[in-house]
């Protein structure tokens, strides 16, 4: 293992987060809370002054492997939080570690989850961090760090598919620093427009800005306890808009850019996640019309949950856990499902599920008739047996992480849909599940032991379970010290 | 395709069924209840000649491939249910013919879910028949059919691989009918003896008869009302044993008949499934010691209820539903995992399991050395790549027909964890599920439409999926009809 490399990259990361964290540190300017400035000062000197220190010497040898990048990005991700929740604990707000962290990764991860009871609150700064963070792990700390860092080399590649989700990433130009860049313009485009179109629907600036990290982030960390609740249905619309665009596999939008609209519209993926979209939209507007005033209100809600459930952001208009029976398992099997690759949504993803149905249905054809030959096609293209394999894979470990997860939280006596509902919501970086855990709840109740078991399993669904698994595979240290 | 074929096998088996009828009549005879006469002799009457107009021709071409192997089977259990469903629907004790067809498929498929809310009102007769089901269903029909009729022909071992639980069935010897004729004398013995101790343990004659259908078959259909409640502990005990004996591999018992003691007891699927067991007991024994007077007590519920659940047979002692939501969720997941492949048990199957950890381990290492070249094995010898192909099919099929059999049942406006295991329940043939469908309640509750969606993956998990799949897939008779 080129362990040189491996401390470099995280020591570069390092210094990321110490940078951004100048914005929050703005925010508590702006609004005068001065007791905030420290709990922010702490930590970013740290991070500077260890990341300088870890990247300060020059390396020779840039080659890495598969095995680096998901070491890279493992322990990328797990400093950056363990860093990232010292500002909560040491202003006093969140006074566990344990709660802050877990509040921090689902902030990264985009999940949302909260162990806040009362998030109206907080302060000001604090809620720009823990929204923010959602903005950050979005597109990923480490393709921002390849988009910036001149002399990225051949690391890249390997880096930016061991931390982008989906089965595989398309370069969209040969350079993987250029395609880091058009994904981070991309991005920062749809994150101004969304918060100008907020702002003029009306929405606060603060609250905009806020939102938007969470919307295209696909996070769900908001500013009120009722969610999205009190804002007008213009705000809704955009929100829901913008959560399904911020859901899209990203090489639709540079197929727009580049105008190649043939492509964009023929990606099979983005077909079938706005085909779901639709049908689960009015499928669910029926079924929920003799709840609210009318086809407008009931098409508003309805709209607005498939797409926080089907991005996995996890805002709320309504309490959906009052839903009736049939509309709610369609948004919780939606949830399971999740948004686009390469978009900035979690869960299983469209593509994995396509992949999986098609393979399913040349399987059982082949049982039928031996000869035949059938090949997985994805946009015409045949499916390489490898990403057949790694979809397969994901989804039995998602499972078995799942089951194991569920048995250990549920020593802690609460009932089997939180529990369920709870484990499932980490593991697609959801935010809300139903019961105790719904969109009106909140973690809190949970042990320490749970929360940390949460919180991994956040970090395993958005690194999409490998990298952490093979950070905690001990072959995988082992095998390393021998070669050196 | 050989329809030839597909029809007279089709019509043996009513034949078949046709005598097994006879049990229930004498039944009828012993206990007086001479109304229950017509209601069996009319079904067995259109059996037994329908079945004759069909087998009645000879057939020169006894060749058949998988295709016309899961459509024998496939037809085979549904006609098979459908003619079984008439005796209730004809003594009027369960008048509803949708409700019938539940109930008999439930018997067939060994799963043991009920639409009955009184079961102690059935005519003794019925009961029988309800039961006797189990036991046919267990082993199988066909398998049946297979030890019995001369000339079976090449036929026979496809048949077998289509009707059997597991991902692959050994041959234990040569002969195709000599195995389905072990495997009948073996089930035959384990049946006996059951009953004998039964007997001796104090079991009046009937209920020690019924149960043992209940136990070997692993359908857990019973007479009481309270289920293993009122029998005492000695009787509980010899039914945990050969529930725990039932979802045992059958090759294992082949084995020590033949006396080659070391491959038995190095069966790996063998060892895993008591391995499970024994682990699962002292966890769930010590959590829920606090609930019963004594270490027994606690340890004797808490053996019958993984039994019940590993072997997805469904008789319970206690309502676990009251148990701590740790000791629940254990033996929940226990009921997905199933029994061993080659049993008469439900469920995903040990070996499917052990199949699949073993695949996502070697991929898992692949990923990081991807030159090391990794075979998953199974009793030392690799397991084929269509097995392992098979097996992830399987469970992703298994996933899919879950989820829209839940959204489908969700109309009827139930809570999501009584929807949800209904659902595990019958995809795995256990029997019952949790909160409404929870042991000590039933499914009677459902709409028609969501009793047929049950019924129909009660069937699906029993002749795991592929089978009824096939039978469902349109290109199936339009490709045979040009073969013609």
């Amino acid at each position: 293992m080129n362990r040189k490399m491996v401390r470099t990259t995280i020591g570069q990361v390092m210094i990321v987060e110490a940078v951004l964290m100048v914005l929050p540190l703005i925010v508590a300017l702006i609004y005068k809370e001065y007791s905030l400035l420290l709990p922010f000062i702490i930590p970013m000197t740290f991070l500077a002054v260890i990341g300088y220190l870890m990247s300060r010497k020059k390396i020779e040898n840039m080659t890495i492997y598969a095995r680096e990048s998901f070491v890279i990005v493992a322990l990328s991700w797990i400093v950056v939080s363990m860093f990232g929740a010292l500002p909560f604990v040491l202003s006093g707000e969140i006074p566990s570690y344990v709660d802050a962290l877990f509040e921090i990764v689902s902030g990264f991860t985009t999940t949302g989850a909260s162990i806040l009871t009362d998030v109206e609150a907080m302060s000001r700064s604090l809620l720009f961090w823990r929204s923010f963070s959602h903005w950050i792990g979005g597109m990923g700390v480490l393709v921002f760090l390849l988009a910036l860092v001149p002399n990225a080399g051949n690391r890249s590649m390997n880096i930016m598919k061991a931390e982008s989700p989906g089965p595989s990433v398309s370069k969209l130009v040969p350079k993987t620093k250029e395609t880091a860049k058009i994904l981070y313009t991309i991005y920062l485009g749809i994150t101004v427009i969304e918060i100008i179109l907020l702002l003029i629907a009306g929405m606060p600036l603060f609250d905009s800005i806020l939102h938007t990290f969470g919307t295209v982030g696909t996070g769900g960390f908001g500013v009120k306890a009722d969610s999205y609740g009190s804002y007008n249905a213009a705000c809704q619309w955009i929100t829901t808009i913008f959560m399904m665009l911020s859901g899209t596999n990203f090489t639709f939008f540079y197929y727009l850019i580049i105008k190649t609209y043939y492509k964009a519209f023929t990606m099979e993926e983005v077909r079938w996640y706005y085909g779901i979209f639709a049908a689960a939209t009015i499928i669910i507007t029926i079924n929920i019309l003799h709840m609210y005033s009318g086809v407008f209100e009931s098409l508003t809600h309805a709209a607005f949950t498939v797409a926080t459930a089907m991005t996995t952001t996890g805002y709320a208009t309504t309490n959906f856990d009052l839903w009736p029976s049939f509309s709610k398992t369609i948004v919780v099997v939606l949830m399971f499902f999740g948004a686009c690759a390469g978009s900035t949504g979690g869960g299983i993803k469209t593509s994995r599920l396509v992949i999986a149905l098609k393979y399913c249905y040349y399987e059982v054809k082949k049982m039928l008739f031996p000869k035949t030959v059938n090949i997985v096609k994805m946009d015409g293209k045949a499916v390489e047996d490898s990403v057949i394999r790694g979809t397969n894979v994901f989804i039995l470990l998602y499972c078995f992480i799942a089951i194991v997860s569920v048995i250990i939280i549920s020593f802690d006596g609460f009932d089997m849909t939180s529990n369920f509902t709870a484990i499932i919501s980490a593991l697609s970086n959801i935010g809300p599940g139903l019961s105790m855990v719904g969109p009106a709840g909140n973690f809190s109740a949970y042990s320490n032991l749970s929360k940390l078991v949460i919180t991994l399993d956040m970090l395993l669904g958005r690194l999409e379970i490998f990298p952490i698994l093979l950070l905690m595979a001990p072959s995988n240290w082992k095998k390393s010290k021998k070669k050196r």
